[in-house]
């Protein structure tokens, strides 16, 4: 646990690649676009692995990639992405509940994606029509982790936490209005759950669950 | 809207009969037990139907049914009542997620069974089994009305709601720790459901749902 | 509970007008002009009710009327219907507290209207005058059900739903400033009404506030 | 503003009479009942006034009555008051929504007896039975000033504040249980209120309450 | 208690004056120009006094002011008003502690002008520098009411409270960042405050508290 | 999906097992003993797995080890266990910040240990002395998993998340007074963390942590 | 950074004092007395200085005394010290607001005065009467740090930090009821104050006032 | 105490050297550029020290700068200054957590160097990894005062506070999303930070931070 970079406006930690198997993921808001392009450009010659910056926004992202070529941006995930990992054994499957949980799918999906996992996204089996979720419920079964990305009230993950017997990672999202609370209904619905085994990561947090999944990937791998 | 009893320490709304067919319920937390009699009394004088007490201990309940005899207490609900209601062509599915919400459901079906709506309860079919809802489904789609009980995340009565046609009365419960937060998580979540025209009543209120489920009962008889 | 209609970015729940006697409502808020296009196309398509797509502004709306035409627009109600229901025989009253409730109360009118129900709206009757309340009470106690739209300190709920005898559903709105806390002070004020048997819907829903009044009004039909 | 007696536990402000027409009150909890009859015996000396005690138990009442005699206590009120003041020409009005609220009641219209004001009470006049308010509005309205106690949601200060042009104090109470959240809910709700010119005192206090009547009814005198 | 006036759009109460000697106030917010003229002009029409729309900008404000001739816009106090009162022998002391207070004071102070009080405004006398205070505790204590206006902490209301013994009306303000929670924090502080017998009016509303001491100065002018 | 066995007053998910591994987990607060004994002894029957009744305290343990005899009460736990499974390959490292995390962590261990997981766990690494957390830093990350137990503000998550490259499970305790705010803090401080991709349980809840555990385990043993 | 002394039930951190100049304070809550004692053993052979045990009971205190002699128990303040520190040249006033919030004040003066300052305490100056804050404004100006010590709003410490020019240190107490929302409201309050550099430490944490002074008086003498 | 110099809009405190060393520093939202301006050329006028102005915006501070030349305006900090203070002996460690903490950070050295405090700043220390404290955590516990800068979890603040003995001042951020509820999770985990001793300032308040470290700076100056 040594290896620090001093860019003068960041410090990074070029150990993690050796402690977790993965550089630090940029988070672009409130990073100016040299700042941004500096710290890809320093990971990319670190170490061999890919290297992200999440929640950009296209016209941030154009601008790193004329500095920084070679990378890719997807615009709904907001991540901008070079040098994905090599396809790792592992099937992540993300579910959402409605239209409106896409765009943390999204990011859920490209980051997991980019460092390597097997993703495949089933949208739109919110609880309200069951069945929905009845005809994908033994293919989540079958998946090496589930996320579950669903806000109001979030009882989505209930349902698959309780069904699967892999790993759930339910991501509350602030969609919804009024007594959803921007997500926090969602939040605390999730930590209550009945379904017992099931963890949680925060509001709207696509990235934190794809790195939670990579974690289970990581150990798999090392046995 | 006229009539009004005035005891001193109350002041009973005698014309509630008439507008909503059913007379004042008394509400025991913080009323003396001669107070309670003394209510019972007035209200089984003014009126011909039911007189409840909710929230009662066995002890109160004891003493009370010396001064008002001819009630029956029931322990789990903490009700007292007199003079039950001729039984209505109203069926009312109780549905409870766990155990721990079986006093709530205990307090709907009690006070329910009391106004004369026809109850069947159905315990622990919490989402976590999914089959246990399943096997219940039909039934409760049968009924006129259903009352759901659930604590922690409630997602019980979005599973409910979404799959019923009829109305939906969710009673988010108390039960659970820490991020259930004594009820509200489970109330925002039902306010938040996916289901759609499902309504909710206060935090651990058996009673508020029962006469929920009593006005829709009136309506079908009035119409 | 089977049927499913895969529409790629969306999966709809087909089966639920057999369920529920409407097909899914599109919540507009999160989604393509396109993809409200097609849903509300295959919606069409699949059954003979009406199609309903909620919180759509103007400029949308026309662009969906353009692919799919033959639907109306209220700007009021942000609310867009294709083939409204025949008129049921159930009256619905809906009254506000003040005129800034107005759109949430339109949007309860318009969808309750779209799929049935015989609506009758009575503005800003809050209880600082209470007269004006008292002017029209009888009207809604002799409504089949009644919708109190209302924010700030929510308290017309509690008077009307202790005046009438007939199922009362309550739609706190985020109206008003400071402590009425966006919606929150109304919606836990109904929660805690000294008016029993009243329930409440989500934070301005005036959507959800009619699905309940539409499961009731099936309710006395089936019977 | 210059008056100090230093009791070593407790430093009295001895000019409160001269600037606020009344000594200090003691507040019970936390105290001995040592201290609190030193107080009481200084405060007594200090100035000709009424002295009172508040939210004091009947065994600990009774102990400071034996070191400084002449007291009352009022059991219901919580409250110990030596030398009340005499009649002053100011009528206030008390008005509680339920039994629960009494005790709050109790304590606004002890104190405001103690110095001075002329108070009736009127009991259970909750919006839920609206003909009860009606029965006493004008009485209400013919007060100097009109403190309404209220818990659950509050709506009775609402109704009272939309009816009479006199000074309104609000005072929520934490009676009820699951979203009234201890008086939280009453309290955001009177703050929010529709009915213009309301003002309100902290949850439960009754003591506040007679307080901010003293300084309308000193206002009236000094004028 | 039974004038209505119903323009459609609104249903005004025109017993208010006889009532709290003050017609309605406008509230104008989510009202259409339009209406607002409307509502005014027959406010004009029905009674003597001053009529008032309160938060409206100044390009609504001249709109109004074409259809509805002879009143005046105080574009900091974002008020409108028409005719008003003649000048009460009432005197009110606003106070605030800080710059940012202002356009929460200038509408306490522009509502409370145009109903008759004599207005008197200190600014910037917050407690970080108390012999500010100190310099017009005396003036304050001469008023007839003080209406103190505060964000962030809200000290000065306390403060102010524990010197004067006049009536005071605490406005909470939604000034300050960070932990002042919009105002709440203020709120809450002035609720809790250790003066006994200041009351408290919602965040922001300087309306409030100058309607609420317009009932204290109405009082004074009955007996 | 259809296994249910049904006691009256429990309605067991027999197909759990098949499911996820695992039988349903008993939570004691709220049944009876007999209801305890009666559900032990049916799970027993049903399936040759371990049989765990969690947050039992010992009186009631020892009247249900009476009538289902062979298991064993932890009493810092509060676990009630028959049958521990066999000892898995999967290395659970279990690490607290301090003492008063104790119960949590117990039961965390202990439900891991009945489950057949092997339990290491290191006590009171709290980040205040950091080289305490540095002395079983390799070991930590050298586990299969780590679950982290802390309260107040739950700071050694952060750092352990950022450390080790196994999944991180984060307890929240309400160990702590005041701005703990009974877990709260921790709680939403485990969900911010900016040491990506750790996932969060519910306050106090180390039985899920423990079968969060469970399902990574699982995961390992079937690839 | 590396001393570590394992006791099993506790890992104590021995270069503490190394690093700030004093060792650990045992925080009782949650530990055994025989723990207590045993960790108070070890710190005395440890190091030189004081030892001490903060929130313990009068019984528990005996028991350790009696296994650990020589120590002092402070019941007020709920602290249990062995070899207190030589007297420092560093005095720190603490100032309350009330009589209620004299056990925190105690923590902070008896935790403060066993680690060697200067202590001197100033009772019940409340900004409700000002002048006796005014009495002793000069002397706590002239102290080298100041905590002020209150509930309810906390607007003592706003009106201290502006006076003086010394650090001040702000300790929001759980005293006051309703709206105070245990020591939440004086929290919210002391952060948001309007007086600049003032710094706040958690609710009722007298022990963490004096420990922050201590690294003030630290400072002081290595310069 | 005694100095008022009032500029009609503005009530400047000009004892505030005397009492504190420092003069007001005017706080820019809510008021007008010439209000700005006229307040800081009448600071300039009455005493010999800095004037500052903080979260100014560029367009804002150019135009004051015209009418009072000779400051300067550090836009990242937003701070305008005039006529800095000589370097005192003191040195303050700025540290923070990430780069999204920047801006606060550099409010809290901006204002400390005009102040004559000597200032240094590290950077992007978060403790996901750890080395990069443990890099520079003996030249932090070599500083007279370090101020942590962090958002999200805060556990930047523990780790500094349980290493170095200096005085701690932590400064909550609202960076971050979701369960960062806008700086309040950082806030409230400062305050429950198991490092004993460490105190805390508003949200955001670099501000605050900067003058709690002059307070503790002159305090060594006058000894």
């Amino acid at each position: 646990m040594s290896g620090i970079s001093d860019l003068g406006y960041a410090r990074l930690d070029t150990s993690r690649p050796r402690r977790q198997g993965l550089p630090e993921v940029v988070y672009a808001p409130g990073k100016q676009v040299g700042e941004i392009a500096g710290i890809a450009d320093r990971l990319l010659a670190e170490h061999p692995g890919p290297v992200l910056v999440t929640r950009i926004d296209a016209d941030a992202a154009a601008e790193v990639l004329e500095q920084v070529p070679g990378g890719h941006h997807d615009p709904q995930a907001r991540l901008l992405s070079w040098r994905p990992a090599p396809t790792r054994d592992f099937r992540l499957a993300v579910v959402t509940a409605g239209t409106a949980d896409g765009p943390v799918a999204a990011e859920a999906a490209a980051v997991a994606g980019a460092i390597g996992l097997q993703v495949r996204v089933e949208r739109d089996v919110g609880v309200a029509g069951l069945h929905r979720f009845l005809a994908v419920a033994d293919e989540l079964a079958a998946a090496d982790a589930v996320v579950v990305v669903a806000g109001m009230e979030g009882a989505l993950a209930s349902v698959v936490g309780g069904y699967v017997g892999c790993p759930v990672i339910a991501v509350p999202t602030s969609t919804g209005y009024g007594a959803a609370l921007e997500g926090v209904t969602a939040l605390l619905g999730m930590l209550s759950s009945c379904a017992a085994g099931m963890t949680v990561v925060g509001i709207d947090s696509g990235f934190g669950a794809a790195l939670a999944a990579h974690r289970i990937a990581l150990l798999g791998e090392r046995r």
